[in-house]
């Protein structure tokens, strides 16, 4: 058996970045850049004032000076004059401080009189006055390649003067379930029958990661059936399978696709809940195999899935984020196999975070998993600890999953 | 001036969820629920086996005894017989528990020869069976009205037998920028003028808080184009203007929208960056004003639209999650006004967040801003802190904005 670890990073080495596309800036929230977008203009493009108020040169702007007001420049429309001694032009934030000044007269400070404006306080050079190139200059990489843009990131890539972007192509993500057992919500349900919630749920986590999922029909428990369901994943980027037969999970899922020329990585890991896992190739296509059980699935998904997506979307492939929490209630000593216990979150008296274990962990439990906010770790072999001790957690909460 | 707390609630009780519609559960994931989500069946439906092994009467599984297997039963196979005494079902994971039975021989526990099964671990009655109903009946609510939808809800809905869910309407949200200086990005630059950011940057926002923007054209500094624009509006559930007028930000909009029955709540908050912002109501239509700097325009998104956004898609419209880090650099006092310091994040030694403010807080400065990864909240009159005090954040990096 190897660690959780070593088969993530296996699985993320195996795994390259799709090729880019051009898109809309406006559909290039949470895209992954496939370039360096790098900035096509100066920010601010001329020296700007920061304030509504007056240019003038500084050596005029003394206490109780009367200057002769030569014009007014919104925003949008900069007086193309040259200020001389003893002129002040009315302007505004985000107009262009004019040719000859270099100070800026605040609004509030200044006393008007048809087109004569006094000094109420003292200016200082300089002061007001977002210089060129202060934000970005022409040139500057803005956001690098290999980022999944924010919406603030797509601001800046607007106001550096870009319509389109290139971003890696949304991984498709090819889902796979078999077992006679299983029926689509709403279709008739044999007998001894379950409803699939497996494909449902992980159709979801892929959006959730930036792919974009492609559900396989349900293959029943035979051979054919599952290499016919296979094939349709050829124009995907990964096929992800869950379970896969009644009598050892996995195995008949892997006779069937040996014969498809599945090759297997490696497919047992020291986890719970969800041994066991594999990670292979068929062909070109890379293979994930997820236990059937819907905990399992899931938290597999999780902790493997979400990662290979990312890595596939052009991002580096790292785990989810691990944050500290305060233990709620004490932790008995964990055996050799990694653990992650599905907790509930609270606010602790200095309002950090406290994560209370759910008594009963029972991996059928999908409607226990659902209530989750956080997955606690427990490394192979922990320590007991009691309730107080500091513990690692996953955040389910804030991520969509 | 009313605090940054005051206008939250003044906008979010002005403020009503869309109504519902039904959505495939496919296209289901982030949506709010309208309703509760009642189980259709009861999960598992049967008394079912938790492993792979032999179902059996507990009174014959002492060590040694031999017992007739009578059948086999893969899940989604029943066995639709009554096991007698002295007999053995071959089940698995999922397998139903045929009536007769209360106990379970794990495969591993058991030597089988053709029809015979020999017990080599005495059995405990009722152990590795998962009782129907084990994790939800026909009739639970699975999923409250109100909930945004995870990934692992999705999959609890469909085990829950729903392939139709009814979810509020994607909220509609009108951007408008208004600005004789602003052009789209890769369109012809007017002398003086930049490119515009705010409204690409807060469609993205939009589409972060569980929104549909609607993105207007441009409108220029004067009341007839800002008017035609804002009618444009009318089938939206929100209008967002940005900026507004050089002189006196929103004056213009505001002038040119009384036209069109414009009504204002407030305007003026006690806040960094971000003042001046305007609350009201155009008709039927709420109207949320932004400051137009790229800088104010995000962080008082982040602050105000984005639970907007949520309350009309039927959320609570709750603040961001505030959660707690440890500042990396000592903090001035501040004023009267609440501030939100942009900051970057790194690891502390005992695996906690730490948070340093960037020296510069220039709120023209939007590369800056698409740099940090939360904003420190600094409360109205807060005391200067030292290098180690607890501060309150909110994080960025985690969700898309």
């Amino acid at each position: 058996m190897i660690s959780v670890e070593q088969a993530l990073a296996a699985i993320v080495e195996g795994l390259h970045p799709t090729g880019g596309e051009i898109v809309p800036l406006a559909a290039a929230w949470r895209r992954v850049t496939a370039s360096d977008i790098v900035a096509r203009l100066t920010q601010p493009p001329h020296d700007v004032s920061a304030m509504d108020g007056y240019a003038l040169r500084a050596a005029d702007g003394q206490l109780g000076a009367v200057l002769r007001v030569v014009g007014n420049a919104p925003a949008g429309h900069p007086w193309s004059g040259r200020l001389a001694g003893g002129e002040a032009l009315r302007l505004f934030t985000g107009s262009v401080v004019p040719d000859g000044a270099d100070a800026i007269l605040l609004q509030e400070d200044a006393s008007r009189t048809d087109d004569r404006v006094t000094v109420n306080e003292a200016v200082r050079p300089g002061r007001h006055i977002r210089r060129a190139g202060q934000d970005f200059r022409a040139g500057d990489v803005l956001v690098p390649a290999g980022r999944q843009l924010t919406a603030r990131d797509v601001g800046l890539i607007a106001a550096g003067n870009h319509p389109w972007v290139t971003v890696h192509r949304v991984p498709r993500i090819a889902l796979l379930a078999t077992g006679d057992e299983i029926a689509m919500p709403g279709e008739p349900i044999p007998p001894g029958g379950i409803v699939s919630s497996n494909s449902h749920a992980l159709a979801a986590l892929v959006r959730a990661a930036g792919g974009e999922p492609m559900v396989l029909p349900v293959a029943a428990d035979d051979r054919d059936a599952i290499t016919r369901a296979a094939d349709a994943a050829e124009g995907a980027d990964m096929l992800v399978t869950t379970g896969g037969a009644s009598v050892g999970e996995h195995d008949l899922v892997q006779d069937a696709l040996r014969a498809r020329g599945l090759t297997l990585d490696f497919w047992k890991i020291a986890m719970r809940p969800g041994k066991p896992l594999m990670f292979g190739r068929m062909g070109r296509v890379p293979l994930l195999g997820l236990p059937g059980n819907p905990v399992s699935s899931l938290v597999t998904a999780i902790l493997f899935l979400v990662p290979a997506i990312e890595r596939l979307a052009g991002l580096a492939g790292h785990p989810l984020p691990v944050t500290m929490a305060t233990l709620g209630e004490a932790l008995p000593a964990n055996d050799h196999r990694a653990d992650h216990l599905r907790a509930h979150l609270s606010a602790g008296e200095d309002g950090g975070l406290v994560a209370t274990a759910f008594p009963r962990q029972d991996s059928a439990m999908l409607r226990l998993l659902t209530q989750s906010d956080a997955l606690i770790q427990r490394p192979p072999n922990a320590p007991a600890l009691a309730a107080g001790a500091p513990v690692p957690i996953i955040r389910l909460d804030t991520l969509g999953l």
